[in-house]
């Protein structure tokens, strides 16, 4: 069990670790292969009804995860269907705690009724980038994340963790593998990002496991602020290639564990 | 605390109550008003996001309720807010578990947030009536209620009262004072209804307290399930009288609980 | 120009025509592979909103059908996306009315802005089958449609057929071949029917094309009201093989108009 | 009948008008007393399904103006009802263009079943304080726009003129009196502006229709842009005054119009 002191000494995870986005279905309408990825990953982000899922997805979701061992998150995201959560919307103060306690509580009666712990909070795609750098949306958010004890995934050297500090929430720092940074470290979204093979998802994640240390758009060396401890990468489960893409990252990550970690 | 075994001896209020719906705005759209209702209520059956509410509203509402110490219900609708939950949606028996879970646990994270307990749950509208003889609709949501550890308020003598008692569900039966019921008992809706005046409201909740007897549309006196024991009375927070009819009602309950629960 | 007498001896369609389901995608969520499909059919009923589609996907895929020569019909669904508008949902006659107007009406600024006519309006899913025997409910929607002055599409022999004639709405009987009729000419939902290889579909459609007669799921030969008169086939576009399964059906149409209808 | 050309010789409207929105409930849920306010202005905005409004809503309001004989515009909001069309709400050009023209086109079905021409497009709060300043916006907005042959309003000196102007469509300039501008002709919101009596509104009216100049929050005249020309009035409908409020803004400018323009 996570305590919630979020004391720098404290080990929350004790290996590399990867992350995918789960149950980003809707009704009738498909989200990603969440089956054929759960033997590949170590934690679920699954969708609380805002930008994707519903009642019934949000349960197999859960329970698709439990089958597998995989730990599961909450992944909030902004009340807009539609736009899956990607569009800015501004919500205000009150409207961010409480969409935030809305949709993790909502995912948390499911796992309570499959007895299994909530994991982590991380939140989605708009909501996630500007909580980065909005302080208003931050504060609001992590007040509401700190109500369930358990750590928050983000950004280093963001907001995401001093916002994390600030609040008293674990914080676990996340990579990611399958787009890429700039050579400053900032983030670049589908366009901006070089097309990723697999085998340069492998040499990231390896590099990044080992060094800390990940090949920028320009294939610069740079420190995405993870460097000297366990960390999560993320990988998208809405690429054409998101199976391949998450085998090659579990590759690299498996060997540096091994290595690193003590890891079977 | 309620406990779950529902066994009949066990006494689970101890004199007759009011509910109502409370919760019921959306957005910027109001609702009934439910500040000036609390002080005449002993508990708020408080909408989940479904029929009507909001995350914020829903706050809010737990809020006011704890302000004047009324009793907070879940208040589950079919999703559908453009009917209010009041036409028939038929979803299949998976769909309405994991709904009832859904908009129940929604409530509860803002329960917890406020150190309120979940006093009862009460599904809304054409949920609640379709539930009283749809043998699938009824068994999917008990099973999901039977999860929250806490009674369901609903129509005795139908599959309400049946149903909590295969799910080991304690069961609050619940009359209705400002409609009226035909000469067999049958609930009718507004539109069968005769216009209820305040001092209709005040002798019919009188009569229902004493004697278990209501006078049906045509006058006739009608035993509605309720005799010999604590019951529930609920009246409707969006006729524009609402504040007067249940202030009526309330004056009739308060001297029948004095007279025979010793209630001050 | 379909003139909206709706006389016996006008022909609506000349030779045996096929319509498949469109623009059923929503926001990020794809819908059925409507541009390989497109070079096989002739009329696309493209969805308005209600149980699929938005404005985006909408104005798109009346691109898609212009591109292709394919004509496009609005596809007016149940409002109610979490269900795909598959559910039942008890619309007053107001409000059937209402929706059957917004939903083609928004599809036409759409036909009016790429400069395609409106080719007829077929209702989806549950609002299809309800409108074969619910007389207030089909009524109301006809009442609609007859606004557009364009042919409905619909099953022969229902109040489909009858209720149009009422309201002077022209009539194109459909079929379906890739699902099944059991030996009383009911359609089947894909539960209860056989699985149906391309080669059964082409045989149900070449069937039918001649001698208005299709194989039931029970294989005796049944007459589903289309005998004797060019008719619309209605295919799936979200199985898994829809696109093998329309282009059999394709070929045994392309055959049989040839060699009827004089069509090349 | 307006033409399209907006060229500046062109008298679009011969007196000083009053429009207010319109059509602002949602399904059971009241929006403003449209009733009360139809006789007392010129022209309604009717909100079209995004931020507010549903299809019989829209259709009886239609209706409602119809009876009055009050001249009917489209309200288009960002899609969201939660939020009252009030949030920021970012969408690309392409979602705002074929959102604007799904707006309008669905208002306009229920305008040609009632036989009432559509007078006019005024976007809806956030969407059109956005249009102001943002060119993306404005750009994609006003060519949607384009395709209606009818007049905008907005706020003269602002992307709302130019890019009318731009797309070639009559702009209608549009003032307020009921909320205040700063000294420098800059509209403050509700929080922003001084409590306004029914007397400071009819001065404000009076002054703005015969000068064309309004007291700013801190009492100074200022420029609003439509001194030397007929113009609309805007008055809110979701004020607890709205009926007074509007009926001292509607003798003031009745005084002004019998003056100058000659108007009954």
């Amino acid at each position: 069990m996570v305590n919630s002191t979020g004391s720098s000494s404290q080990t929350l995870i004790d290996k590399v670790e990867i992350n995918v986005d789960c149950g980003e279905a809707f009704g009738s309408w498909e989200g990603g292969p969440d089956e054929a990825l759960m033997p590949l990953i170590d934690a679920a982000n699954v969708a609380c009804g805002g930008h994707a899922g519903d009642p019934v997805i949000m349960r197999r979701t859960v329970a698709l995860a439990k089958r597998y061992g995989v730990k599961v998150g909450a992944h909030p995201g902004f009340p807009d269907k539609a736009g899956f959560g990607r569009r800015v919307l501004v919500m205000s103060a009150e409207q961010a705690y409480a969409e935030m306690l809305y949709q993790v509580g909502s995912l948390k009666v499911f796992l309570d009724e499959a007895g299994v712990p909530l994991n982590h909070i991380k939140p989605h795609g708009m909501w996630y980038i500007m909580m980065q750098d909005n302080e208003e949306l931050n504060d609001a958010s992590m007040r509401a994340i700190s109500h369930f004890k358990v750590p928050v995934y983000g950004m280093p050297n963001t907001l995401h963790e001093s916002g994390a500090k600030k609040y008293g929430i674990p914080f676990i720092p996340e990579a990611f593998v399958d787009v890429n940074y700039d050579n400053k470290g900032v983030l670049l979204g589908v366009p901006g990002s070089r097309k990723m093979t697999t085998d340069d998802i492998y040499q990231a994640a390896a590099s990044l496991a080992k060094k800390g240390l990940v090949p920028a758009v320009d294939y610069s060396l740079v420190d995405v602020g993870v460097k000297g401890q366990p960390f999560t990468i993320c990988l998208h489960s809405d690429f054409k290639t998101c199976k391949e893409n998450i085998a090659a990252a579990r590759k690299a990550v498996d060997e540096v564990n091994n290595e690193l970690y003590n890891s079977p």
